[in-house]
């Protein structure tokens, strides 16, 4: 009765993870400490509050699929703040629309190109991945062609090292920036390379940039890839940039955010959600565009996570990433270490391999473990210190 | 480069609309009146921002992609107090989740369906359509049946008279009660014979019941597809039904419902959300289920549309249908008289061809035109003159 393409969706991390431990108690006595998922503790700032109680009355209101031109602004103000060398890059009307979150976006992008050319039939994702780019992988090709990367690529997939004839049977590319899990940014190089590979062989460019602004405050931003299609000094042709606010601004709730780039798939993305998508409401586009306005919130997040990666970097010994707000440490065996966390220390974090596709029998994320640093300083310790503990018994 | 399916989307009412009426102006001294847009111009009630306010801190939160038990809660006492005798039908765990609004799920229960069973290549669809149905038919099948609907029918599809052929390669039909335009309503016959003919050939039914709470307070409220299903006695095996808070809580901008059915599809519409789709925060799953618990604010605005209507009958001399907001009239020309009413008179209302498709040189909505009644009084009543004005100036 189902499109079996669906099918890749009942291999779930969490569902994974909730198998790996069914049966496994923590132990009794303290309170369990979740640090599996990416969720900001930190609350939304108070302009939430305040526009949401000032625009009330437009919860009424339909909007139309690209949304409000006083919100495409504040995106395009956004972007020319945090990425000067690229300000006003973008058309407002024809190259920004908002989205609710990144997630659909990702997944519908990849639907929008299904059947659209003959002789392609690949869709290239990064491994280590987040679901909706399979979502949209799975959406636009039968065939899925997984780009390990790992911490000799830095975290980042290699385009220039698939061969040429992938390339060409390829439509789409999924990569993100800083890196999911593991928070390693792209240089300006690695970003005009990528795009020059798809330009060339007609694959469009998805880049999920969700954690653009969680980088470490010592370290520079993460470099946009804005700023790689500035420098190249084309346009936008083939290319999306995914931005979200769930991250920037602790709202994951609030399920807005941006796309920016080819207005060619723009104009299609908006038609899709005009027939069968969600818009975001007036007060929604009023509450995204007073975050979009305002980095002193955003700035607090980063220093909340500082303090995190700080702790990390003190009780676990491995350096911190420079963006994103996980550690991904190596470890003997993440399946046995995340058992033994979970049982001994009642902590429970998530295996790296349940995060990537085994690839020619190499799962990338293999003895990895993923650890969200998003709790208050003294949850954060606690979590930690118990990590610290627990993989020194199993040395 | 694009899915070529999608391409059905450039055939688009409000599109055809704007093309009609280029370069044809309203007359100048008076201001418009848009007459075309069902979107409710009541404000939404005080609950709306009064639970916000509360869970204001859970924008921060993701929520899962079966929302929350006091979501799925408020669901089910809604639907005993609506339809009494199918009173706590639904298992509230499996057999309601919450949507982003009906456009979504409409189509995405659709592509749910895509390549599901060997042998269906063909979607139903009640044309009159609302055009997330066809987005939803499309995904599902390249074919589409469209179901005429017409006077003769009171408005509703004949799925008794489709031949079994046609009803054996079918895998979906989209219905809707109150009908769209045209607000006439099913019986608990038309529902119970049309669940069992898509039953007996493995058709999914897809209710679309978003005016289910917009109906002439004089009239008897709407029959319920879960009324028919309780009859019948056979649980919600191959039904969805769609609700929505868009037109019953005039909050179309909450992007808030629900659907209700097949635990089976259930289950793959979560997971589908889970990877590609829109979760609905916390705060909205809170003021959802508010306006779901409170059945007052509904009756006004019951109120504000019944004196519409009683305007509509005494200006116009049609009689009112039994639920929905438009009035949907014939005319001579549905083209010329939306011209005419526009150059003339200033008033711009929807030809009903422009909501139909052609089937074998017959559409439905041909000569009709639809009028929507959600303006206040004042306005309403001054629109209704001008067009009963065009309207005799044309005969």
């Amino acid at each position: 009765m189902f499109n079996p393409e669906f099918s890749i969706f009942n291999d779930w991390m969490f569902g994974k993870l909730s198998d790996l431990l069914s049966g496994v108690n923590p132990p009794s006595g303290s309170e369990p400490i979740l640090l599996t998922i990416g969720e900001p503790k930190t609350p939304p700032p108070k302009i939430v509050k305040e526009t949401f109680n000032k625009y009330y009355k437009d919860w009424r209101r339909y909007t139309p699929s690209n949304g409000t031109r006083f919100f495409r602004d504040s995106v395009s103000e956004y972007i020319s703040r945090r990425y000067p060398k690229a300000s006003e890059f973008f058309d407002i009307d024809d190259e920004i629309t908002p989205v609710p979150g990144t997630r659909a976006p990702l997944f519908q992008i990849g639907l929008l190109l299904k059947n659209g050319s003959k002789n392609k039939d690949i869709s290239l994702v990064t491994n280590p991945f987040y679901h909706a780019w399979r979502a949209g992988a799975i959406a636009a090709n039968e065939k899925i062609i997984w780009m390990d990367a790992n911490k000799e690529t830095n975290w980042l997939p290699q385009p220039k090292n698939i061969d040429s004839e992938i390339l060409e049977r390829s439509s789409i590319m999924y990569v993100a920036s800083p890196s999911n899990p593991h928070g390693s940014c792209a240089s300006i190089d690695w970003l005009i390379q990528t795009i020059n590979i798809c330009r060339k062989n007609d694959i469009l460019l998805c880049v999920d940039e969700c954690y653009a602004d969680i980088y470490r405050q010592d370290y520079n931003p993460p470099t946009g890839t804005v700023e790689a299609l500035k420098e190249i000094g084309e346009g936008s042709n083939g290319v999306i940039i995914f931005n979200s606010l769930s991250k920037r601004s602790s709202a994951a709730g609030l399920r807005a955010g941006f796309i920016a780039g080819d207005k060619k798939v723009i104009s299609k993305y908006r038609k899709l959600t005009a027939n069968g998508g969600v818009a975001i409401s007036e007060p929604q586009l009023r509450v995204a565009a007073a975050l979009y306005k305002d980095d002193e919130h955003v700035r607090k997040n980063r220093q909340f996570y500082d303090k995190n990666f700080l702790l990390s970097e003190k009780i676990l010994g491995f350096k911190k990433p420079q963006g994103g707000f996980f550690n991904f440490i190596p470890v003997n065996d993440d399946l046995i270490a995340t058992k033994h966390l979970w049982e001994n220390h009642g902590v429970k974090v998530m295996p790296g391999r349940f995060m990537a596709n085994s690839n020619n029998n190499y799962n990338p994320g293999e003895n990895y473990l993923r650890i969200a640093l998003v709790n208050d300083e003294n949850i954060t310790e606690n979590g930690l210190n118990k990590i610290s503990k627990g993989l020194q018994e199993l040395k």
